[in-house]
C-alpha cells in the first residue's frame, strides 16, 4: 500500500463517509426537524379548528334557540286568540324550566359516563367550571336548546285546555328526565361507554334527532292530549270533528319561517365542526323542507280542493322534521324524496288523528313531530347512502344495496321511543291530573285561558268573536 | 510533496469540504425541511381559511333564506287583511318551488361551464355528490337563497289580485331560467369562461345584486302589475289614484328590520370569504340604510307634511337595494349619499307609478327594487373608489377619477337587466294570463283571496272591515 | 509519529470533527429553521384567529342588530294600538339617526385616543380608509349597534305622548354624546389611555354594558318619563296609577324571544374572540334569562295571585340585563342567583315607580334597564369569581373572598352613570321640552299618535276600541 494510495483511499473514505453523514444528517433534521413542525402545525390546525367548530356550533346553538320564537308563533297563531296569552306564557316557561332542569340534571343523565341506562355524572358542569374555554361550556348551550324543543313541542297538541300549573310541572319533567334518559340511548357519546342504541351491531341513526327530539316530543303530545281530552265543541254531538280555525295565520307563517331559519341550525350545527359538511346539510335539509311544503299543498288542494295554508306551513315543518335524521347521509334526491313523502304524511296523519282518533290535537304536533319523526327515522334505513356521499365505506340504506340491517335499527330506535316517551306520558300527564290538575275550568276554557289563568288578554282594544 | 505537508492539506482540503458540505447540506435542508414547511403551513392555513369561509357563507346564506319570512311580512303588513293568507302562501310556495327549480336547473344554467349565452353542466349537483365537503354544497345553498329572494319579490306588486296557480307558474319560470340566465352573464364566472358582462372591458360590476337580484325582480314585477291591471277600486273613476292601506304596519317593520338584519348576510356574505371585509361591507350597508330610512322620512314630511312610516320603512329598503351592488367597492361617504338619493328616488317613484303611470303596485316593489336597484347599479360608475379604499390599483368611479368607462359598463348592465326581465316577464305573465289565468275573479278579489282562493282567513275572530 | 498513527488520528479527528459540526448542524438548522417554522406558525395562527375573530364578532353585530327588532315589538305590543305607528316609527329612527351620529362623531369620542374626559380622533373612520379588511371596520359594526340599544331603550318609557319631533332629537343626543362620553370612561380602551373607570386600582367591571348600555339608556328613560308626564288618564283623580294594557301580548313575546336571540351576539360577543369563551357566556346569559323569567313568574303569581305574562317576560329581559355586566365572571349558580334577584327586583321597582313615584313607564324600561342594569353593575362586586373559572388569578367578588375593592369600583361606575345619564338626560329633555316641544298635544294623544304625528294608523281595517 503505497502512500498515495492511502491517501486516496483515504479521501474516498472520508467523502464517502461525508456523503453517508449528511445523508444521515439530513435524515436526522428531518425525523428531528420536520416531525416536530408538522406536529406543530397539527396542533396548530388544531386549536384553530376547534375554535371554528366553537363559532359555528354556538352560532348554530342560538338558531336552534331562536326556534322557540318560531313554535311560541306557529303555536300562537294557529290557535285561538283567547288562549294566546296562555300559549305564549307555556313557551317562555318551558324553555326557561328547562334551561335549569337540563343543567342541573338532564345534562348529566345524556352525556356522563354511562353507568346502566343513563349517565350519572358532570351534575352543573361540576369538573369544567376550572376551564373557561372548555368545549362543554359550548356543548352545553348546544344541547340545552335541543332539549328545550322537545319540551315546547308538546303544548301545541295540549293547547287551549291545559291548566298553566300543568305545563309547568311537564316541563320540568321532559328536561330533567324523560328526554335526557332517551337521549342517552342515542347519543351518550361512545367515549362513555355509548347508549344501547348507539351500541347495536349496526348503530342506531338519527343524525339531528327526529327520534331524540321530534319524535319524543310528539309521542308525549299524543299522551297529553289523550289524557287532557279534546277542546269543548270540537267534536259535536254526532262525534263529528269541527275546525277551530287559528286567529292569526300571517303569525303562524313568520312561526314556520323562524323554525325553517332555526333548522339550518339544528341540522348543520348538529355536525359541530365548522367544515363544508355544513353546506351539504343545509342543502339536504332546504330541499326536503321544499318538497314537504309543495308536496303537502298538492293533497290539500287536490283532496280538499283549495290549497291550504296550514296544511302547506305544516307539510313545510313536515319536511323538515323528517330530514332531521337522516339529513348527514341521503343524497340530494333522497331528501326530495323523504320531504316529499313526510309531505303527503302529515296530511293523512292530521285527518286521522282527527277524524278517526277523534284526538284533538289543535297545532297537528303529534303528526308533524311524532309521526314525520317515525318516519324521518326510518327513512335513513332506506336512504342513507354514504358511500355515494363520500362519506362513508358502505351505503346502509335499503334502496342503496345495504341491505336491512340498518332499517331494523331504525325500527328499534323508533319503537323504543315511542314505548318510552307515550308510556312515560301517559303516567306523568295522569299523575298530573289527578295531583295538580291537568285541565282547566269548563268556565275558564269558554271565555279564554288567558283571563282565566292570566288576568289579562292578548289583544286589548280588539273585538274578538269566540264560538264555542 | 512530504508527508506532513499532504496530511495538513489533506486536513484543510477536509475542512473545506467539510465547511462547504455542511452549507450544502444547511441550503439542501432549508430547501429540503423550509421549503415543504413553508407549503405545509399554507396548506394548513388555506384548509382553515376554506372552514371559516364555509361558515361564514352558510350562516350568510341562512341570513338571507331569512329575508323571506322579512318579505313575507312587509309583503303581508302593506296589504290588505283580506288577502293576507294568500300572500303568506305566495311567499311559501315561491321559496319552496324556487328552491327545486333552481337546485334542478337554474344553478347549472347560472354557474355551469359556459356555453354561449349561459351554463350548461353540473345539474342538480352532479359530481359533486362523491365529496361531501365540497365547497359547491355551500355555493348551492347560497345561490338558492338568492334566487328565492328574486322570486319573492314580484308578488309584492301582484298582492290582492292574483290567482294563486299564476303565482306558482311564474316562480317555476323565474328561479329556473329568467334569474339564472341573467346571473350568469353577471356572475356566471370566469374559470367557467365568464358571461359577457364580466367580460366587458371595463366588467360590470354589481357586488352582491342590485342588478342581478333585486332589478331583475323589480321589472319583473313590473310587468306583472302592469299585465294583471290595478286592483279593484285603486283608481277612482277620475282615474285618481285612492291609497289602499296596508292592515298591519308593526308586521309591516318587522318585515324591514328582518330585511335589514338579513341583509347583513346579503350583502357581506357575498365576499364569502371570512375575512375582515365582513366588517367594512357591513358598515358600508348599514349607512345606507340609516340614510334611506332618513332623507325617505323628510321627503314625506315636507312634501306629504307628515313623517310617514310606510315611506321611510321602504326608505331603509331603498338603500340597502341601492348599496346592494357598490357595498364592497365604496367609500362610507359614498355609501351615505347612494342611501340617501335612493330616500329620495323611492318617494318621488312610488308617486310616479301609482299616480303618473297608474300602475298599480300595492307595496312599491318596483320602485324598492326595480328603480332603487338599477340607481345602486348605476352608483358602481360613480362612486367606486377602489384605491381609496386599498382594495385596488384604481378607482372605477367617475367621481373619484375614473372616467366614464365603468359608468358604461353599468349602464349596458342595468339596459339588459331591463330588457330581460321586462320583456320576457310580459311574455310570461301574458302566457300564463291566456292559459292558467293570472287574475283572480271579481267576487274572489271583492271578498278577499283568502275565502276565494285558499277557502280561509287569516284572522279568525276578529272583526275587519273591508272597504271596495 | 507514524504514518497508521497519523491515518488513524486523523480519521478520529475527522470522525470527531464531523460529530461536532453534525451537531452543530443541527443546532444551527434547529436554530435557523424550527425558529422561523415556530414565528412561522403563530403568524398563520394569528391570521387565522383574526379571521375567526371577525367572523364571530360580525355575526354578534348582526345578532345585536336584530335587537331592534326585537325591542320594536315589546314596545309596540306592550303598548295601545292607537299608537303603534309612531313606536314603529321611533325605533327604525333611532337606530338610523344613531348609527349616523355614532359613525361620525359618537364612535371617535368614545374610541378615539384619550385626551382628557374622552377621546377625539378618528372620525368617520379616517384613517382606516386605506385598509379595507381592517379591525376597525367590524368593530365599527359592532359598537353601533350597541350605541342603537342604548338610544332605543329610552323611548319604551315615553310611549304614547311624545311629539315625534323630540324623538329625532333626543336620538341624536344620545348616540353622539352622552352614551359615546360615558362609554369611554368604561371602555375607552387602555391602549388610548383609557377612561377613568378603566383606571381605578381596581378597574370598574362591566362586560357587556349592563350600565354602559342598559343603565345609561334606561336613567335617560327615567328622565324623559319624569319630564313628560304621565300618559292622560294612567292616574285617577284618586292618584291611583290605572293599568293600560298592551295591545298585542303575542307580538311582545315575540320581541322577548328576539331580544333573548340578540343577547348571544351581545354578551358572548363583547368577546370579540372566536374561541371557547363564547359558549361559557352563552351559557351564563341563558341560565340568568331563565331564572329572571321563572322568579318574576312565581312572585306574580304569589303576590298578584295570577302568573302575569307581562311581568314573566320582562324578569326574562331583568335577568339578561343583570347578567350583562357579570357574564364572563361570574359562574353558573352566580348567574341563576343573579338573574333570580333580577326577576324580583323588577317585579317591585315596576311597581313602586308605578304607585309610589307615580312615573308612568308604560314598558317599565327603567325597572329592566336602568334598575336591573345597576343592580347586575353591582353583582360582579359580589359574585365575580375569575379563579374559580380559571381565567384569572383571583376571584373580585365579596362571596368569592374578594373583600370590598370590586364592590366599590362598581358602586363609583353605577353612581357615575346614574348622576351623568339622568342628570344630562334631565337638561336635554328640558331644553326639548321649551325649544322643539316634547309632548304631544292632548287631542292628538286621545285620538292616538298614529293618526296625529303620522296621518296614518297601524291596523286599517280592524276595530280598535280605546279607553282613555
Amino acid at each position: 500500500m503505497n502512500h498515495d494510495l492511502v491517501v486516496n483511499r483515504l479521501r474516498k473514505g472520508f467523502v464517502l463517509v461525508l456523503l453517508f453523514m449528511m445523508l444521515a444528517s439530513l435524515a436526522v433534521a428531518e425525523e428531528a426537524v420536520v416531525d416536530p413542525v408538522t406536529a406543530a402545525i397539527e396542533a396548530a390546525k388544531e386549536e384553530m379548528q376547534s375554535n371554528i367548530n366553537i363559532v359555528w356550533t354556538c352560532i348554530a346553538a342560538f338558531l336552534v334557540f331562536f326556534m322557540q320564537a318560531g313554535f311560541a308563533m306557529v303555536e300562537a297563531g294557529f290557535t285561538r286568540a283567547k288562549n294566546a296569552v296562555n300559549i305564549l306564557m307555556k313557551n317562555l316557561m318551558d324553555f326557561s324550566i328547562g334551561t335549569l332542569a337540563f343543567f342541573v340534571i338532564g345534562f348529566s343523565l345524556m352525556f356522563g359516563a354511562n353507568k346502566g341506562l343513563f349517565g350519572w355524572d358532570g351534575f352543573g358542569l361540576s369538573g369544567v367550571e376550572g376551564d373557561g374555554s372548555d368545549w362543554n361550556w359550548t356543548f352545553m348551550i348546544f344541547q340545552t336548546v335541543f332539549a328545550g324543543t322537545a319540551a315546547t313541542i308538546v303544548s301545541g297538541a295540549m293547547a287551549g285546555r291545559t291548566k298553566f300549573k300543568a305545563y309547568i310541572c311537564y316541563s320540568v319533567f321532559i328536561c330533567a328526565l324523560i328526554y335526557p334518559i332517551f337521549g342517552s340511548w342515542a347519543w351518550g357519546g361512545l367515549l362513555n361507554g355509548g347508549g344501547w342504541l348507539e351500541n347495536l351491531s349496526t348503530p342506531f341513526c338519527d343524525f339531528a334527532g327526529s327520534t331524540v327530539v321530534h319524535s319524543i316530543g310528539g309521542w308525549l303530545a299524543l299522551a297529553g292530549a289523550i289524557v287532557l281530552g279534546p277542546r269543548l265543541g270540537k267534536y259535536g254531538p254526532d262525534g263529528k270533528a269541527k275546525a277551530i280555525p287559528g286567529h292569526n295565520i300571517t303569525l303562524a307563517a313568520l312561526g314556520v319561517f323562524i323554525l325553517w331559519f332555526g333548522w339550518f341550525g339544528f341540522n348543520p350545527g348538529s355536525t359541530t365542526v365548522g367544515d363544508g359538511e355544513i353546506g351539504r346539510v343545509a342543502v339536504i335539509t332546504n330541499l326536503a323542507a321544499a318538497a314537504g311544503a309543495i308536496v303537502a299543498m298538492i293533497i290539500s288542494w287536490t283532496v280538499g280542493k283549495k290549497p291550504d295554508a296550514s296544511i302547506s306551513l305544516n307539510g313545510a315543518l313536515a319536511g323538515l322534521v323528517a330530514i332531521t335524521a337522516p339529513c348527514y347521509t341521503v343524497t340530494p334526491v333522497g331528501a326530495i324524496i323523504i320531504g316529499a313523502i313526510a309531505g303527503v304524511l302529515v296530511y293523512f296523519s292530521v285527518i286521522f288523528i282527527d277524524n278517526v282518533l277523534k284526538i284533538d290535537d289543535p297545532v297537528g304536533a303529534v303528526s308533524v313531530h311524532g309521526v314525520c319523526g317515525a318516519f324521518g327515522t326510518l327513512s335513513c334505513g332506506l336512504f342513507n347512502a354514504e358511500k355515494v356521499l363520500g362519506i362513508g365505506d358502505a351505503n346502509g340504506g335499503l334502496f342503496y344495496g345495504g341491505g336491512f340491517a340498518q332499517l331494523g335499527s331504525q325500527l328499534a330506535g323508533v319503537g323504543a321511543a315511542f314505548a318510552w316517551a307515550f308510556g312515560l306520558g301517559m303516567l306523568m300527564f295522569t299523575v298530573i291530573k289527578v295531583t295538580v290538575g291537568l285541565r282547566a275550568d269548563k268556565d275558564e276554557e269558554i271565555k279564554g285561558l288567558d283571563i282565566g289563568e292570566h288576568g289579562m288578554e292578548a289583544y286589548a282594544g280588539f273585538q274578538i268573536f269566540s264560538s264555542t
